[in-house]
């Protein structure tokens, strides 16, 4: 199944040398925003915001609005067609063809690709449930490659609810596609890297550990990637009270940072940096949150000024076998195909990328 | 009661040559949208939706957008100073002076000409309760004139809940006003088209049917125009289980339609067409939601190069008078001039056309 | 503290003679629009409004639109990270580092300083609880200024609560900067002006009378400033009953006003001013709601084309001390510095302006 226009739904849809032109143009729009501010005259985004998400929409409306662009959209479903039943299919059918370029955010895994089926414009995933949210890593990338001058070769703490986190898979994924990198990773037992994500590094020229102490690990740390660890995450009551301390980054912890430590958080936080932390020059994640800006800028660019097809599907349609993820897109929205490609016993949802042992 | 600027309340605000004319532009527009981007450059729309209908609202300011207009508004009555209890005519005047033109939906009947009374600019009627939603209509007769060549002559099914189909009711009105065409009413005995509505029909150079069955009556067809049919509109359960596939447009049934049969549907719909008959080249249910974008940008254009004063109101005040629809914007905002005019020792009320016998 | 951004959060932060230019800048405005329509080409406005209000946030985003520029914000804070527990830090730093200025409504005292202490662009409080809403005064002066020719020996009556009215006693501690105004004070006993406005007022050239009766003050004044009064601010339901007529405005006691009276209302109205007023030349209150485009483009414009630094805090940090105010903004986000400034034994916050007793 080949779309015609190019969409960015897994950051996998692009190359590594397209990763890099991303970089690359967002670096120089920042140096010189005013060359870019009429590149979009006359174009239209769609943000469609299934559920709230006022950082991403903000950044995303302000790099359309600072390319010359316009914005129309929803961020409230209550106040949508949605609330009358209306199906994903003609919700995004429509507002593609008002606009130039639609921007998503849906609570369910593979919605963003599920729309990429019939759209009649490009599709910029902003986040499908807790499954891929690309421009996040993207700006990552360019915030890391900014301040470090590469992107290999660096020793990178994370930090939080590694489990679950959507924002440190992708960025794991993405950072072992470069050489050389360490990956220090840090949380309670409970909450560790899934395998799948630990095969991936593993078959990477990247190297990685895992440890229970934030503050044993930050000496070594070139990048300290801090996310938020949910205290219904923890086991007990009892073990949440023992360790919540632990995996929040104040000052004495960030005194046995290197000088040039970089630390990184897609934010919101809530209390896992303390607020005091902020006014030291390493603390860099309002730059990064800014950064989201730059580089969403130079994606709308690349996207629109390189029209090209994007290959949505590689398997082939199973009629009678149901995704086993719940919040999979396929499983609310019936009239979907349902593709999955083989991989010895197993086949993989092309929508979620969920795992099925036949 | 004239108010100094084009309104458009009621299709019937425009004569044919001008909805004609306003359908041409349209055509223009969508061959060569760029000769039309800067037109309404510095221009704003004040989009006031007191209920929600994202596709409404989109394609208005999409085609704002388009012209190089920009928009303001709101689309929640609770984030506004409805909320605190401002009656429509200071909401309405205020935000009239900020804006050029203002496009407005509200739940309840005849708002869109209480609103115009005191506007200072025109007002454009997006939906006012059950009563009018005349840009529907024009979206509806580009698709037509487009697809067919002629809005003259045509065999149209309309199918679904004809007794409270707004929609239906308007485009009937619309198409009765052309030569010779004739409507196949398709819906249960319930749900039959309005006697008031026939009347019309009849007076004019069309001719209509009744039938029960979608099936029989589509190989005539011309044009299909399907509309929702809510399960609560059956007088029973078994009633709806009975019948409720038979007004469901899918594959089977439209194998005996003509080659060039053109099927609408205003849009959002539920199940009435089934998701596969969306591949077949005679559904235009996407081309005409996109229409819709044109068809504003003509009428956006038509009323503001075009300024010229509208008659709201034919008849006189009756104070003692109040109109018996509970839906009635009079009935809410008491300051309203009850406005009425008389047909034998019936009146009618200039807000929502309801009939009152004295 | 020092801000490098030039902040309306007081009117006090710019001088009388800046209001003037103001003023001047507005009418210059309103006069020739067209002239100043590209003069904010490129520029984004950000508009945080955790709380509703339309009027005010539609008549900042027309005056940014009016200017050539672009809006990015949220209206509903449940749509925002905010619902996911963000601190106002956060928000607002993060914004203010994707706009050119930012404008803020708070349901808390303090909240736009609070911004302010960290934004990354200039702030212009748009409400902050019952504080500040210095824009509001702007749009007064503008209109006053307008209708009358001069800001000085205006004989003004302010009628309606005057002890919780946010706009009366900005609009009375604004026009006591000029010369020979009298106030005659329009209210029930127990929504009489708090005694630290009437020691301003003593402390200038002005003077004041408090009166019971509307209809016994009306002929002698210039000005007539109508606020809402609220039933549940009587001390009983009886006295509200024997005197809700006395606060309202109608055709009957504006037969006494001058001919060349102005009647202004901030609105939204609820009753207390009577509909068919409204026909009279004399209320001017739509007329001073229009105002507010003119002189929030003349305020954006004076403080994008002249920067300069804001003085914050004149006192220190107390760290020790509470606000009293349950509703200042520091009791809600306990990381801000706990700034006063000392008076004799009394410290006044310097968020909210409470004063404590030591």
């Amino acid at each position: 199944m080949i779309s015609k226009y190019r969409h960015l739904i897994d950051l996998n849809d692009f190359s590594v040398s397209e990763w890099d032109s991303i970089i690359s143009l967002a670096k120089e729009i920042k140096k010189n925003p005013a060359l870019y501010s009429h590149r979009c005259d006359g174009k239209i985004m769609g943000t469609l915001f299934y559920e709230p998400s006022t950082r991403t929409q903000m950044s995303f409306q302000t790099a359309m609005l600072r390319l010359g662009g316009s914005i129309i959209g929803f961020d409230n479903p209550e106040t949508s067609s949605v609330a009358k039943g209306e199906n994903l299919k003609d919700t995004t059918k429509i507002v593609s063809s008002y606009a130039d370029i639609m921007v998503m955010r849906h609570p369910l895994e593979g919605s963003a690709k599920a729309a990429a089926l019939t759209s009649d414009c490009p599709i910029v995933n902003a986040g499908d449930g807790g499954h891929l949210h690309p421009t996040q890593t993207l700006t990552d990338l360019l915030t890391l490659s900014e301040q470090k001058g590469t992107l290999s070769g660096l020793t990178v703490g994370l930090c939080g609810d590694l489990m679950n986190g959507r924002t440190v898979h992708s960025l794991l994924k993405a950072l072992s596609c470069y050489k050389n990198n360490k990956f220090v990773l840090i949380s309670t037992p409970e909450l560790r890297l899934p395998s799948y994500i630990k095969d991936i590094l593993n078959a990477s020229s990247c190297s990685f550990c895992e440890v229970d102490s934030l503050e044993d690990a930050i000496p070594e740390l070139d990048v300290l990637y801090m996310t938020r660890i949910q205290k219904e995450r923890f086991s007990s009551e009892e073990e949440y009270n023992a360790q919540k301390d632990v995996y929040v980054l104040d000052r004495n912890k960030l005194m046995k940072g290197k000088h040039d430590l970089v630390v990184l958080h897609p934010l919101p936080r809530v209390d896992e940096i303390s607020i005091d932390v902020d006014e030291d020059p390493r603390a860099l994640y309002f730059v990064q949150a800014k950064n989201g800006v730059y580089v969403r800028m130079a994606l709308i660019l690349t996207i629109l000024e390189n029209p090209s097809p994007t290959k949505l599907f590689d398997g082939k349609v199973h009629a009678g076998v149901c995704c086993r993820n719940k919040k999979c897109i396929t499983n609310r929205e019936k009239y979907l195909p349902k593709s999955f490609w083989g991989m010895g016993d197993t086949l993989v949802c092309e929508y979620c990328d969920e795992r099925i042992l036949l």
